[in-house]
């Protein structure tokens, strides 16, 4: 049974197909969440599933379930899933390639009526960009507990439309009430979004966690002056503690070795004008590591750091929002390292630095992520692109490690 | 004929009268360049010089010329002024003392029945401050040819009101051209705007001149990517290159000494997020020194080590604006010195690290500035605030220094 392959084409096919719904000129895909393009690719998806047996159902968040019967109705169903939803201008493989690989290997099953002993659901997790609605992974943080569906229900797009009244007009709203049930294991496939597996040449990451992940900003004051009356040695230049803390910093993190990760993407000045010197330098800190201990360290020694400033300054650090490192369930990870080797592609073990609505899910049940790469380490972009090869290899050990967890 | 000295109740008088037109509830003045306010400020002003014998003419910029008459009617006038516009939030000093010290000093030469050999002119300059039409020093720097009488009539404040309306509407449009004519000197009065003659204890900076100012604008490019999944050592991340330039930015200005000033007043991210890695830091670079020979050099160090970062990286820099160094007339220094000296107050020489009409006027006359402290070296502010004993100095200075030159 080890040679069951998904079919290459039907899959390149689901994919080609939900990218015509939402397609953008250049290549990508604009199908945010709940909009008419969303209602569309999600009916699509829908047909395509009931051509081969599965029973859908819809939860109060627009979450959908689509449920394939197991031999053994006392045993708990297997999840595989991801979302369909888009960036504005985002690419085709996002989110979707995780849904559509789940649907071929359903497919794949059903052309060898292959029956699993458990029952398996494909899931459709809603909002997970939150490009429309803030927060992201709504759909799979509310099933979790995590979020809360009444403030999700209020949160309103650009135009004033709430999530609620976008789920009764795209007809997204179900009846079953969005809450965690018990599952034997969960599975998702997802592009990497970043260069790691491109660069060390691997088809396959077997995803081990999430980064944990702090955000802080760190304001350096000092007080504004004239650009030209005030002798340098009379300025409480608070750039001057900028770039005297900023080499620390990155110095600091790299003690902790390549997981270690810091971010400084914003930096701002007040005021802004050339020929003043600013009262207050500001800046994002953003520092991740898979390993939550080592994380706190990591954030307290650099905390610490930015406190050193030259005694006429000041420092201020305001934490801006944190994220718990996530470890995946160690058989899904057994299963998946398993599959790829029985399917001799290159793998390797990776850490996910971006959110997924599998974080969420971890907290409720045994969850484990497959990535594969994709070009330049590139998405939320409609060059995002990942070579056929890869999306075929990924398909396979999903449908291995499906196979194994469900048998 | 040393021992004349103003009157120091009438020259605070003055300017406590003067503020209250535009006078604003913390102390401050707005009163803007061609307002109603400035109108009945200048109606005032001309009042008081008419009391004296003064006669006034106006030019096309709106330029206001006190005329009073001298013993020799073949010698070229002698001139002081400065401005009456303020800032929208600013003080009751910043240009306003060094029209109303001239008007005292030609007060109290009325008082003792003294004509000078030179005729004298005191000189109101329009729209100085450039808060309401850009650019700033519009008066002085059509007067001085420097700046376009056509292009400032054009101008337009933020309600749409152009420089040419609002000359109209305050019936300050004179028939004279704004053009400049040959004058033996010119004297302005002004309040330092900086720290240095508070912290030095002097009544009086003898300003030998103006800073050269040079504007740039240094932009480091690298590649946007996604705070998590990239690895520190796949990253072209352009703060890194920014945290590696600043230091050596400031190092290379502190070898220029301490007339060298370096000021980044503005630094930005492109795009703006916590978690991605920029893909642009831009700064503004401000650098000043009074001699031009050694702003040129150090600009040109600096630019230099704006180009240096890691191979991995991009730099550009763009010229913003450039201010050449001036230095003032040697005969008008030396004035202003010797009149400090007779006076026994305290005094040094200052270089000018802000502009000021006089910069104009010293490329058409010899021309020469008199500083007196101010608190904090606030200015362009509600608590901009300088003590009457140095209101009265400089008022002094300012009347020997004349009698010097108009003799």
């Amino acid at each position: 049974m080890a040679q069951i392959q998904i079919k290459p084409e039907r899959l390149l096919s689901f994919i080609t197909e939900m990218a015509n719904i939402g397609g953008t000129p250049n290549g990508g895909c604009n199908r945010q969440a709940l909009t008419e393009e969303d209602r569309i690719g999600r009916t699509l998806f829908l047909n395509w599933c009931s051509e081969i047996g599965g029973v859908a159902r819809l939860d109060s968040m627009g979450n959908i379930f689509v449920h394939f019967k197991g031999t053994d109705t006392t045993k708990l169903p297997v999840l595989m899933g991801s979302h369909l939803d888009t960036q504005p201008s985002g690419g085709k493989f996002d989110g979707v390639y995780g849904v559509l690989a789940a649907l071929e290997v359903m497919s794949s099953l059903h052309d060898q009526n292959i029956t699993l002993t458990h029952p398996v659901e494909i899931v459709v997790w809603s909002n997970e960009e939150g490009s429309r609605f803030s927060p992201a992974m709504s759909g799979s943080g509310v099933f979790a507990g995590k979020l809360s569906q009444s403030t999700l229900y209020q949160s309103v797009d650009d135009q004033g439309v709430s999530y609620q009244q976008a789920l009764i007009t795209t007809e997204q709203l179900g009846e079953f009430p969005c809450q965690s049930f018990p599952f034997a294991a969960a599975l998702e496939l997802h592009i990497e979004q970043g260069p790691i597996l491109e660069a060390e040449q691997k088809s396959i990451g077997i995803v081990t966690g999430v980064q944990g992940m702090n955000w802080y900003q760190v304001t350096i004051s000092g007080e504004t002056t004239h650009a030209g009356p005030t002798p340098m040695s009379m300025r409480k230049d608070p750039v001057q503690g900028l770039h005297a803390m900023l080499p620390s910093l990155y110095a600091k993190v790299a003690e902790y070795g390549e997981q270690a990760r810091i971010t400084i993407g914003k930096i701002t000045t007040i005021p802004s004008s050339p020929n003043t010197v600013p009262e207050q330098v500001i800046f994002t800190l953003d520092l991740r590591h898979p390993e939550q201990s080592i994380l706190d360290k990591m954030s307290e020694e650099l905390l610490s750091l930015c406190q050193q400033v030259p005694s006429i300054l000041g420092s201020q650090v305001d934490v801006l929002w944190q994220s718990p490192a996530v470890v995946f369930d160690a058989r899904c990870i057994d299963v998946v390292t398993q599959a790829a080797e029985q399917l001799s592609l290159t793998a390797m073990p990776i850490v996910s630095g971006a959110g997924h609505d599998s974080v969420y899910l971890s907290t409720v049940g045994p969850t484990g992520m497959i990535f594969v790469p994709c070009k330049d380490g590139i998405s939320h972009n409609e060059k995002e692109h990942v070579e056929p090869e890869h999306l075929i290899a990924g398909g396979n050990v999903l449908l291995h490690s499906l196979m194994q967890l469900a048998q």
